[in-house]
């Protein structure tokens, strides 16, 4: 089917890569010359020391007309709002949406009448230029349905996966992006104020305590199950991307903004909302916050 | 009059060069080599770059007999207990402790029928070898009186002041340890996780907030005033050493253990024992005692 991404991150270049193996994929990027960039020279991934090249459709985001049958959305979450007029009527795509957090579903309220799927990504992956990503850790994507149930084109979806680059289908969207959430909320602060790999926060005990503290936390705001399992998730993940820094990290050294507010933003809102008090993610709130400023500076 | 000192660290040493031009004064440290150091070269300090070497009695801790008037205790809260021993009876020397922290004073109420002081210092000072320190910020010693009242000793350690090196009487001590407890126990863990100096946490805003929320909890264990008074304390305390890295940050750059047991470690016991949770608190102690670890690496 055809199918049309929109963003050139890291992870609208890995997606656009696998899954133009099997469909038909345009990529709509922010700049010309990133557009220019991939029409020209190809989409370079790299997997294993091993890179390969291959042609793409490649145009700036205001040439998107919605005329694909699923279109992708793989922009941060903060810069969700300047598409917002994209997802207006009368189009007949439908939307997949891959950010992280929960922040974004009070803006899919707003968007009717047309099917939006979510996802959640777990796939490592490192934009080097406009034209190249590197696939640094092989993982999975889930999707469930938001809105407007369309099940032959998720089965279509998972049809597109391969060994590589798999699709699984989750049938509650809440527990799907809450449980990602909760691993996001908690290892992506705590490693970028420690400045240390996913793995250490399990590996030094002392650091686990913080990584516990938090769990309690999030586990009372995010409404999940108080037994155990969403601590043995977040170690889990912590085991599987052991090597890995996670995403705010590598934004705080690189300067960059991160995506707390999504994050630890959404979070702080919900516990506000049911007056419900999170002393240290509220914390880690401010630290990262404050690094940010730091780093903009 | 006679004082001897024992620690041969940067305030051990500082204090050996202030007092000894009004008292007669003997360090005693650890090591032999220290020891044979300070007696052959003489103690350097330096201060505003200006460097000035005086000879000074410089013997082993073991050499120590109490025959002194006053003996300083100059040590980290830390290796109190290597010193026991020197605490027991038949010693004429009175003692002023100059330990940050509180958890020293269990151990004090222990030594009987011997005068002891309290000490808080509010000098900065870096040593750069076994005979030579920095004095790299001016300051004032508080000193306050916690078992046996003796007003002429104080009298004649305020008499020792000199305006590069004053001295000043506290009727309180619990307030006054209690004061530099709290500065210490927000202002240390704080900079050294984020690696930055003192004066940040006040002019980054988002830090700050991480900051009020260190100095409720602590104001709760401490059993201060909650009116306002610990945060202007702590701001102040951060505005007047601004440019300083807290002695925390300094330990844990240089992979040494820090005295996070005898500051954070003590509210902690302390909340514990009145059941309040202080949750932001007891995660920069962890966060610290990671830190330790991963340097001990």
């Amino acid at each position: 089917m055809k199918i049309g991404i929109i963003g050139g991150g890291s992870i609208g270049l890995l997606f656009a890569h696998y899954l133009n193996n099997n469909n038909d994929v345009s990529v709509y990027v922010r700049t010309q010359d990133q557009a220019e960039m991939l029409a020209s020279e190809g989409l370079v991934l790299q997997k294993d020391g091993v890179s390969s090249c291959n042609p793409i459709n490649a145009y700036t985001i205001d040439q998107w007309s919605g005329s694909e049958e699923l279109t992708i959305i793989a922009v941060k979450q903060y810069h969700l709002s300047t598409l917002k007029h994209l997802f207006k009527k009368n189009i007949k795509t439908s939307f997949l949406f891959l950010q992280n957090g929960m922040g974004h579903l009070k803006l899919l309220d707003d968007i009717n009448e047309i099917t939006i799927l979510l996802g959640v990504v777990e796939h490592g992956a490192l934009k080097v230029n406009g034209n190249k990503v590197i696939h640094t850790g092989a993982g999975i994507t889930k999707i469930a349905d938001f809105k407007g149930k369309q099940q032959s084109l998720i089965q279509r979806i998972i049809a597109s996966s391969t060994e590589d680059f798999p699709f699984d289908y989750v049938s509650d969207y809440y527990s799907m992006l809450s449980q990602k959430l909760l691993a996001n909320a908690v290892i992506n602060p705590i490693t970028a104020v420690l400045k240390v790999t996913n793995g250490e926060l399990i590996h030094n005990n002392f650091y686990f305590q913080v990584v516990k503290q938090m769990v309690k936390e999030l586990t009372l705001v995010l409404q999940l199950e108080n037994d155990g399992s969403a601590l043995a998730y977040v170690e889990s993940i912590c085991e599987k991307t052991s090597e890995n820094r996670s995403s705010m990290l590598k934004d705080i050294e690189e300067g960059r903004p991160t995506e707390v507010d999504a994050i630890l933003g959404y979070v702080l809102t919900v516990a506000n909302e049911n007056r419900l008090e999170i002393p240290i993610t509220e914390g880690f709130y401010q630290l990262i916050k404050g690094l940010e400023l730091k780093g903009a500076k």
